[in-house]
Formats: C-alpha cells, sequence, structure tokens
C-alpha cells in the first residue's frame, strides 16, 4: 500500500524512555503505519543492539534515522503542532481529545506542517511542565486499573493516524444477485419441496416463506445463486 | 472507565504463539482494553515467567485465566462467531474487512454470541486450512514492506473493538450458528453431495468448499442451520 505523503510531516518524540527495548518497538509500530520520523529526548539506556532486536529489520530505516536530543524543548523546536498524550486526570486531561478525532486534526495539519505526537517514560507519563510544551491533548481510553505499555501506546496513536490518512477506499464487491434469478430459485425450490414433500400439508407455503426469508437477508452474489440452483437441479433431476 | 459488558464475550485466540513475550504482551494489550479472555493453542514455549514479565501485575488476572488448547478446531468449539486476522494476499484476504468495520460486526455479535478473534502465529500468520475454520476475515493495513508484530497486531484490533464498544446503542444480532452446529450441517452436506452424485470425481471435495466459502462468509442464525439440517435430512430420509 502506498503510503500517504502528508506522514513524512509526522514525527513520533519519545521523551526519556527508559527501556531500549520499547524504542525499538515503536519504530517498528512506526514503520507499519507509514511514520518514518523518530526523536529519542535523553533516554536511559540507548543500547544500539536491544533497540534493533526489537526495531526488527523492517524498521531498520526508522532507528538509522532516528535522532536523538538533551531536551523535550529542543527536540520540539522545528515543530509546527505538538500534540501531547496523557494517562493522567488533571488540567491537561480535561482537553485532551480521543485518538480518532486527534489522528483526523493531526493528518489535515500535516499537509502543511510538522507535527509531533510526543510520549512520556513509561513510568509516569508527561509532567505537567511538559505538557505545557504542547499544543493539543490526546488521551487513550482504557479499561479500569490498566497501564498501557509505551510502545502500545505509540501503535494505537500511530495506526489512527495511518487510518486516517488512507483514503476511504471503498471495498468493491462482486455482482449480487439480481431479483429475477433470485425468483427463478424460490421457483425452482418451492417446485422442489413439493415433489420431495418437505412442505406441511396444512400450511403448504411455510417452509418456502421460511427459505425466502432466510436467503433474501442476504447478499447473495450471482455465483452463489447459480451453485444453489445446479445443486437444486441435480437432485431433481436424479429423482426423476 | 466501566468496561461495557459485551466485551466477556469476545475472545483473543492466539494460535500457535512462538515467544511468551508476546503471549503477556497480547494479555497487556488486552487487559488494557477490556478484553479478559485469552486462549492459546499449542504454543511453542509457554514459559510463565517470561509471559507474566510481560503481562505485568495488571494482566495478571488474564494470564491467571488463560486457556490452553492442543488444536484450533478444539479451540473455536465454542464459539457463535469466529473472526481470523490475515496479512497476506489470497483468496481470504479479498474478503476482508478492515479493523473498524470489523469492530463494529464484532461488538453488534457479541451482546448474544461467543465472538473470538484469531491470531496465527508469529512468522507465517493462519495457513488457509486455518483460516477456512473462520467465518470472518479481518486484515490490518500497513505501509508497504511492514511486518506487524503480533502483540501489536492485537492491540489494533483490541483497541478498535474497545472503541467500538464505548459507541452508544450498537444493534445487537440474534444469536448465530455455533462453529459445531456449522460443523455438523457441513458434514451432513458433504455425505449428502457424495450420495446424489453432487461430486465432481476429479475434485471430490470442491463442491463442497464451494458451499463452505459461500456459506461460511453468511451471518447464519441458529434457527437458519436448523431450518437447513431439517430440509437436507428430509430430502436423505426420501431417497433412503
Amino acid at each position: 500500500m502506498r503510503t500517504p505523503k502528508m506522514l513524512d510531516n509526522i514525527a513520533v518524540v519519545l521523551n526519556k524512555p527508559r527501556y531500549p527495548e520499547n524504542i525499538g518497538a515503536a519504530a517498528r509500530a512506526m514503520r507499519n503505519m507509514g511514520l518514518s520520523r523518530l526523536v529519542v529526548v535523553a533516554p536511559e539506556n540507548p543500547d544500539p543492539e536491544r533497540i534493533a532486536k526489537m526495531a526488527t529489520h523492517a524498521a531498520g530505516d526508522v532507528v538509522h534515522a532516528m535522532e536523538t536530543r538533551d531536551t523535550l524543548k529542543d527536540a520540539l523546536a522545528p515543530f509546527g503542532y505538538v500534540i501531547g498524550t496523557t494517562a493522567r486526570m488533571g488540567r491537561q486531561r480535561n482537553e485532551a481529545i480521543p485518538p480518532r478525532e486527534m489522528a483526523r486534526k493531526v493528518v489535515a495539519l500535516a499537509g502543511e506542517n510538522r507535527v509531533a505526537l510526543v510520549f512520556g517514560p513509561e513510568d509516569r507519563g508527561l509532567t505537567n511542565e511538559e505538557l505545557s510544551l504542547c499544543r493539543g491533548f490526546v488521551h487513550i481510553p482504557t479499561a479500569s486499573f490498566s497501564s498501557l505499555n509505551l510502545s502500545q501506546a505509540v501503535m494505537v496513536l500511530c495506526h489512527e493516524v495511518f487510518s486516517a490518512a488512507r483514503d476511504p477506499a471503498p471495498s468493491s464487491e462482486p455482482r449480487l444477485a439480481s431479483h429475477m434469478e433470485l425468483e427463478k430459485m424460490y421457483e425452482e425450490l418451492g417446485e422442489f419441496f413439493e415433489r420431495v414433500g418437505f412442505n406441511n400439508p396444512e400450511k403448504p407455503g411455510q417452509r418456502l416463506h421460511g427459505f425466502r426469508k432466510f436467503l433474501g437477508r442476504l447478499p447473495l452474489r450471482a455465483g452463489e445463486v447459480r451453485l444453489l440452483r445446479s445443486f437444486l437441479e441435480q437432485i431433481a433431476s436424479r429423482r426423476a
């Protein structure tokens, strides 16, 4: 699948990540969702081998191009719009929007702006001071008593951004059976029921009505109706 | 946040996972998204310590309640609707729906049905034979040349399901035929084809496969399968 152009303008910024595995896993999640710009700020242990192992070969390019900064302020300088992730209640949380709304906003902005998605450290998230450097806030809803893994949080936001960036490209369906094709099939079915005694003598149309109702609610394709009719013809001819 | 009730009816099935870390990370992803039923089929190395480390304390309950099965078929027996994940091009891929559409469908079904989301092993995904046990297919769109980590794929689908479940008032569906009810019908159908000579002698399973594929893509209800089976029994008994 071709990667929508505006995704090049969207970066993931990991602020003070503690574990190199999470950096690698974040790179892999990004790569799968068409993002390639990764910035890490003051990582606690940027062990290249442990990063590479989790990034896998697929995200080698993301890791190779990864930038490292000393402070979040430095890291955010080049960006026109910055979104901070927040898990906790508090001032910014009240303004936080859900991932889907964030993704629409970010994709709309990224045509003409460089946008950063900022994630805090594994154990405590972004501080209020760090959040004050952001212009928008996103919160990933979770079930109660839960705690998201850093790279899983990166995946959720990248997946939403990628979904928003893709054209809705309606899936194409094979041709459905026409009304006439269906009616011919019902007719044959009715004759067949009559012959094999599948009808209830007291309510002769009931069984056919059941089948009509059942088949009628299904999006039967033309080829499938052909298959059903050839089956009917076969069993009918063998009884002749 | 309160967990919507229907999520209790949705299980994640990991078929032949290779790495215990992915089982643990999947459990944690599920827990965060309000899912708690995890089934693993023939895991290569279900090392409890390595599973627990990635699950973290938060998902300890999911791991504790985890079920293990020898075969995918056994694992799927109790479910009314089974969705298989597919990454590759091919037959099932053409019918695969995107995660958001899958989530709406699954949430609507889960009010009255037990639903399974099935994931294949890390390196190769589900085989065609394994996919033929599924009634619906989901494909997670990714950028080109990418490969999703197993637990990241679990996260994407669980996040979509949780998001759909939080939407107000999804319409609920009558009970669908269970996997077992469907398999019994296919069995009877196969025997019947044999007897009436509906099989192509050179490709004996082809016609039944055609019917399986056709019926498998339909959301057949329990009552409809009963109707079909009583029809089969009737025409079979009249030929005896």
